[in-house]
């Protein structure tokens, strides 16, 4: 009954095997090799446009980087008050970029374009005294496991294209929301005006593996020498390559997320029915945050049943609020042992 | 006959193996795991005292985290003029540390105590117009294939003391310095007076893993702090573990750069019986420098032999200089193949 | 009418009559001059102990680099959401310290010691994923023309100390608070637990001379290094000096907030009569605040009165909110005439 | 007799009388003001061209400013060995550009587009390992004291145009270069191929007065901004502006550069008479390098000279090197009594 974090699993087996079978001869290092190459291929496939791509292993490196690529030093970039690179990356972004987060507030982990719109209000253009507009970056799935649909990031762009911000997209979930969503890749990034996605693949069944992926291929250049500079140019690329495309092929990275998305729907589903415990957010990807009596979170743990408390206004001394996250790799007996135990303790 | 670099070989078997075996499971992330504080042990054992050890995954990460983690940002850095950190590594350890290199001439890509105190004499104490002298850092083994006995490093120790310097070794190639020296581990860093180590394991037969370690744990937590904040913090961290550990066990690392440094020995034995060759350094580990006429170069690259030009003063329009690295996956054969086929044309 | 900013004011006559009577001979520049010297003795006989103090000229360069010299770059500076330091100064403090803001309501322009001690229990101790707590900083006065009071700003000390916290105040209007309480230089800053000090004069009718004060000297020599690396070491320094010495000699600095906050008292009082006029804040500086009907800002203007719009929550259609700022060089007959004309138009 | 540097001199009266001219009335503040407004028109005609022209405080902050925004952070700038931004700017320009300075040697404080181009042979285009050519900057007059002619500078450009370098001049005294060279000053800056230059003041008369201007003025927004973020946006802009218009009225510049150059003359003509003395440099501008006996040195020191030491390879146990900088402030008497105090000695 593990619940703390999707990168608490395993490697999905096609991975490893992957890996395994990628070491094999000498090639070329710091990614020009073939399997680098056809990464690219791949993804430009994936996205019906031809793409510059580069992999990273951590999620931290490919958001800082995209947004210090696209932002100068001098900027600002607009972000949700809860987002991953303003809540858990410790700087990360400030320290590649130099730039200013500016948190806007938003229901359900979203930011929309009318949030980002009345922030923009209060940055005069040609202001001297304040950092200058320059990104906006959203979270897909969101850090409270809700989605945003394409017109919902088509408004945003909307705004941003008011002020000629660049568009990120913090993709760590990326495949959690594609398999909810009923549309292409393309449509909720590049169609919808994204100009650059960090596509996670680490949370969602690889070793540490990420792919930056630029729509314009303008700043591909700087990229690479960001890269570079900031030591997250691996010198055997292969592997991190190796990685990424037996995640992508046989859509294995769909597979893996519809896994952990059904997970999350059948434990929300499962806990919903329970008196005294209240769903935060709709449930749209493979994150649960509730609100239960704290005897049975303590009675939960006491049975192993493992989850971070997440503290949120609302909470008391008799109720809190707790995180579950399911991955490719809960298995189904975990999730009916936690409802069960929920429902004993209840 | 591959001799470009020896990160353009693949993993060791016994390493690939560990990470297979390590894909059990669910466990704590971001190194709060079993394998992870085993490697601490092991380190520990290695070097004969308690150490902080850190493990990241590429090997400028390496230096350049360690390096910021020992130094102001208001600091000069002292290294040799070819250090890698000076060289190859984009401006990457500058930019974590903020700090300034100041680079040392030196023969054979060895820095001096005696260099070093020369250099330090044109900083005088408290002087605000240039930066403040911090940290040496020097290579082992070095660039150029040559190595530093302990009674070098003692020197270059005794004169950091004079002015408080922090002590660095970019260990990037430490195994081949191991395989070739007839001391202990701990007798050419720790007792010899080295603070901060940057082990390398890829170059020597791991996927991507080095590890960071402090002999002096004070500087443990803003290690871990910087390490977070340049996205460098692994989550998956037991994959990286699982490769050092591998390395360590068994003797792997020593075996593999024995037969690393076995195999240039024998390169470079070969090369000097042919006229019209010169060996540039001494080959003391497992990296071959030799000047050689431009028309065999070229003979032996239409056969098939890859190396890289290192372009020297010296050269001329007639002969050139070239690098050939030898790794633990090189082959007697391919040796002995290129000798021929240098002798054949020669 | 000229109620936009202090800094929009002539140098106050004393001052430029220094700046002329240090124009004699040559001297030690970089600050190694008899005046740069003096200041630091009158500022130790001001706080009643021994200071470091480093005069620069600009505020922002004061703040940016005190922030900097107690902070790691990897630390958390906390500030109330409306300071200075995050609204005005372009992300300087981030960029000379590397750290990351974290704003604190608070009403009235001010952070309380509850205010920091909820938001601390966000930052658990030794977590990686956010920045570690360093620094607090507030303002003083405050950006909205109040005051923090010694008991104030203990009770922020004391839950800094829980957290081992620098803390740090934003003078540059600091005359102006010194004017209106009735207590010591120390006893709002040294005494209170203040470790370090920006002590603004350009405001109050110097040219540009700021001078940061440590009430502990042990960061003084990192200062010292930062000041130059930022090129906010003057080389003529003797002339930021004069400034500074005639500024504290005879009580100016006193005198020039007294009248500032006087004029702010009046102009206050006689707005507080007119109808539709509403103070937003208590006017205990030289600061003012009001909603009023935009009809009566828009025919202030059209009357030659200059000031800024500063939007808030609340304002409408209908009516908006304006800053009034009053300096040393305010004259009575100007605030009459504001008020005069406010009265007319309403 | 004080030769140690430009800046231990005081404000010529002219300057001095500008500044309290400019005591009147409030005005917009942040360099919205007419004075500001009218350098911008000055200086576009003693350049023949529209400029952006942004006064700055000091001349590392000129210098790191200039560079920081014509330099990507992964980029390298190009320096003589022996430059102001290497030697004596505390790594400022590094720090505010993010990027690395590398070193060219150059007989006479001077770089050459050939040793320019022997260096760029060293980058290969699109490597990822080393930092990207970005940037060459030049000092005129130099740190030895002597001059480039514009065709010197021409084939500088010829060299930086063939990698689309940026090209940077500190003018920390520039007006020493014009007052020796007989050209116009668009003729060794802007038709020349200079964009930017940092052009001083502060060390021929001004009191903290620097300009940096752009030739182009694409760049002019992204300065704006980091002027804000370093700090060095003066808030009572007028009076910096003021010291410029004064220095550049009625050519004061290069009356003052003239005599400070004819002193230098004069200082170097009487030494080289001397039996003992070698000049090290020719002697162009206002700075003097001799080599001398040491007993010479003690003796001159004891009769009260003051000037630095200045270490060189050459010197040794008998003889040493000394710099002497003379100033607009510099008096014929000083110079006579030093020749007579050194004749006298020797």
């Amino acid at each position: 009954m593990i619940f703390t974090s999707d990168n608490a699993h395993i490697v999905s087996p096609e991975i490893l095997k992957a890996i395994a079978a990628a070491n094999e001869g000498t090639v070329s290092s710091y990614g020009a090799d073939q399997l680098t190459q056809r990464l690219g291929e791949v993804l430009g496939g994936l996205f019906g446009r031809e793409v510059a791509a580069f992999p990273v292993m951590t999620g931290t490196a490919a958001n800082a980087l995209a947004l210090a690529t696209v932002t100068p030093s001098y900027g600002a970039i607009f972000c949700h008050a809860e987002a991953h690179v303003q809540s858990s990356e410790f700087g990360a972004p400030e320290f590649f970029s130099g730039a200013k987060l500016v948190t806007i507030e938003g229901a359900d982990g979203r930011m929309t374009g009318q949030g980002l719109a009345d922030m923009l209000e209060l940055f005069p253009a040609n202001d001297v005294h304040y950092v200058k507009p320059a990104t906006v970056t959203i979270t897909q799935s969101t850090e409270m496991g809700t989605l945003y649909r394409p017109a919902e990031i088509s408004q945003i762009k909307a705004v941003a294209d008011t002020r000629s911000l660049a568009f990120h997209m913090d993709g760590a979930r990326f495949a959690n929301a594609m398999a909810a969503l009923d549309c292409s890749a393309a449509a909720i990034t590049c169609d919808a005006g994204v100009d650059v996605l960090s596509f996670g693949a680490t949370k969602n069944g690889a070793m540490a593996a990420e792919v930056v992926i630029f729509f314009d291929p303008r700043h591909a250049e700087e990229f690479a020498y960001r890269r570079k500079r900031g030591g997250h140019l691996v010198s055997k690329m292969r592997f991190v390559s190796a990685q990424l495309l037996a995640y992508l092929e046989d859509d294995l990275w769909l597979r893996n997320a519809r896994h952990a998305n059904a997970m999350a729907t059948r434990l929300a589903e499962g806990l919903a029915n329970l008196s005294g415990v209240t769903l935060i957010y709709a449930v749209e990807a493979n994150e649960i945050f509730i609100r239960l009596p704290r005897r049975i979170i303590a009675a939960l743990e006491a049975l192993g049943a493992q989850f971070y408390d997440w503290p949120m206004s609302g909470d008391g001394p008799e109720v809190g609020t707790v995180r579950l996250v399911t991955s490719f790799a809960t298995q189904a007996r975990e999730v009916e042992q936690f409802l069960k135990c929920a429902a004993h303790i209840g």
